[in-house]
């Protein structure tokens, strides 16, 4: 079949909106009709050139919602007309990973997904010449109006949740509210702190205060972003600049009485990083690092810091399972328990996706969708 | 009242045997005959001047086995008779730290302990002239034939073991094993690798083996080692230098099926560290740090190796709190769930501690304990 899709044909070029051939799901695959699709930093990331894996040419995108449209040989977990968020971290239920039940990380598909082909070593996109092939994206790309996804990759959501919301939690919104709840697993009445007030940020605050956080301190730069922090339960807010980059540790000890019980990295800096560790509180403070930090670039620390009780973690997809417990965050956002519409900043078509990028460079936005 | 017991003067030099004036308990306090103690590697350090706590004149020792002679006003949960390890980690029990049920690292008398104190400001120990005082050191000085401790560390036990034998329980043997047990609370099964075949990493090797642990992998340059630790539950043995110190996380993975369920550093060297660290399995390894690194020294990683899962802690005192914790492994000592008699390479008078200091740096003992 032919589908749109934006297609990034190399390294920082703008993405350009191509007529592409798509085979129909193999056995285990589906065939989906995506309706709506964020746009994340990790996909500019890629399309900057920086990511050692990024493949060109290349549909992006992994920030999906749509309708399974045809599923091929042996897939029974889903059927036409379901609804479906992609998942980039998909949920096998039977590597050694799944069956350990201590982490989301399934290994069923990784290495092919890294190479930017489904599990059989093939790619389904094409362009131009059948023989030619345009690679998949984090096993989603997102970016085209249809795509095929191996059945272990996509999640099953109620008909009812509107798309151009619930892609976001694709990735954004599950990375920030999953690590609260499935990384790190805060307690009520817990002091928790955030580095980093953008998209990722903000869900750690809302996730924090579902779970019934007491104090929640955000730590930005940029003064402008404490008034959508505090609407989303951000209870005290550091400036660095204010406190002095070097007393951040000081002026999180002072607000949260000795320290923060869970803080979460959401910047992508080894130097906040540290900070998060260390502002943790002596004898059980727990430090999640989700933000991803410039390649090459190591985290550093006393190990007395770790010895006196600290905990350093990390977490990806916010250590969610992607077909157990997206549905759930959907429900949780159709029952008003999380908010996603103050997110998304701009919605657009496709054919404007570039200006997304944009957005996102240029800091004017939170989230950009693009609709189909 | 007089008592014997070793002075340390000033950094650098032998102890010397003296008899020392003691005040009796205060409030809280109690007297304790001391009837063993072990010599650590933490005594050496002080003594060498390194640690920037380290105070003199002092009396050092902190792994001690004795019998209550008295109690000051208000003491409730011992009485003269009484048989007790002493306790530098202490466990008030009322503290914030204790309270929260998440660390042992009771702050109760945390700043006077750490000044040589007791909690009123002052010494008990004085020699040659009463105003001048000999400090306490770690809380404990059961360097001192009798000495005085807050009724919140001492740990009673039962009073048929042998003090000879359960004084290692007050530091290295609750330090290993513990740090199994309580601080990565390993579970059975698991595929456990431990830097450092010294006696803590013994200690940890027997609490694997106690907590049914499956593979159960030493890593030490010296493979005169081995021998022990197989003695102690070593299922593997890998040596640096045999197979390329760049390849240690390798050879660790390969016997492991891809990486440690839980590994503890018992070295104290920050690249032994982070080869703990990055030995660990991916998704949910957990490396715990129990070796004290040399001052101003750290640790540090790529944050990858968090962000997939790895887990990166400590532990002090294994995790354990003194006067819950310790009473259950002297019964497991007596049960023959451990073994500590082999650990105890040399017994001596306290005329000859000296002797112990030296065996420790000529690498020729495990464990010396030197009895009053």
């Amino acid at each position: 079949m032919k589908t749109r899709a934006a297609v990034a044909w190399e390294a920082n070029k703008p993405l350009t909106i191509e007529t592409v051939d798509l085979e129909g799901p193999k056995a285990g695959e589906v065939l989906v009709e995506i309706m709506a699709t964020g746009v994340c930093h990790t996909d500019a990331y890629t399309l900057s050139g920086l990511d050692s894996e990024g493949k060109f040419p290349c549909i992006l995108g992994h920030e999906g919602a749509g309708v399974v449209r045809e599923v091929g040989a042996g897939v029974t977990s889903v059927r036409p007309g379901d609804h479906v968020i992609p998942l980039y971290t998909p949920e096998c239920r039977n590597c050694k990973t799944c069956l350990s039940q201590r982490s989301n990380l399934c290994t069923a598909i990784r290495s092919t997904q890294g190479q930017g082909i489904m599990p059989d070593g093939t790619s389904r996109f094409s362009c131009e010449n059948p023989n030619k092939p345009v690679w998949h994206y984090m096993g989603c790309s997102t970016f085209s109006n249809f795509t095929v996804l191996p059945e272990i990759a996509v999640a099953k959501v109620r008909e009812d949740a509107p798309f151009d919301k619930i892609c976001y939690i694709g990735c954004g919104v599950t990375t920030g509210i999953g690590a609260v709840i499935y990384t790190a697993k805060v307690r009520p009445g817990s002091n928790v702190v955030v580095f980093g007030l953008g998209g990722i940020g903000l869900n750690v605050i809302q996730g924090a205060r579902m779970v019934g956080a007491d104090r929640i301190v955000g730590v930005d730069l940029n003064p402008a972003k404490a008034e959508m922090a505090r609407k989303f339960g951000m209870t005290h807010f550091v400036n660095p600049d204010e406190v002095g980059r070097d007393k951040v540790v000081q002026a999180i000890q002072d607000i949260t009485d000795g320290g923060a019980d869970y803080s979460f990295e959401c910047v992508g800096n080894v130097h906040t990083m540290r900070q998060a560790l260390e502002c943790c509180h002596r004898g059980w403070g727990e430090s999640i690092i989700i933000g991803v930090a410039p390649s090459g670039t190591e985290i550093s620390t006393r190990p007395f810091q770790l010895v006196t009780g600290r905990v350093w973690k990390g977490s990806a997809f916010g250590g969610a399972r992607g077909r157990t417990d997206v549905p759930k965050i959907v429900d949780w956002y159709m029952e008003g328990k999380i908010d996603i519409d103050s997110l998304i900043t701009h919605t657009m078509p496709l054919d404007r996706i570039n200006d997304a990028f944009d957005l996102m460079h240029e800091g004017k936005s939170i989230r950009s969708v693009v609709t189909f």
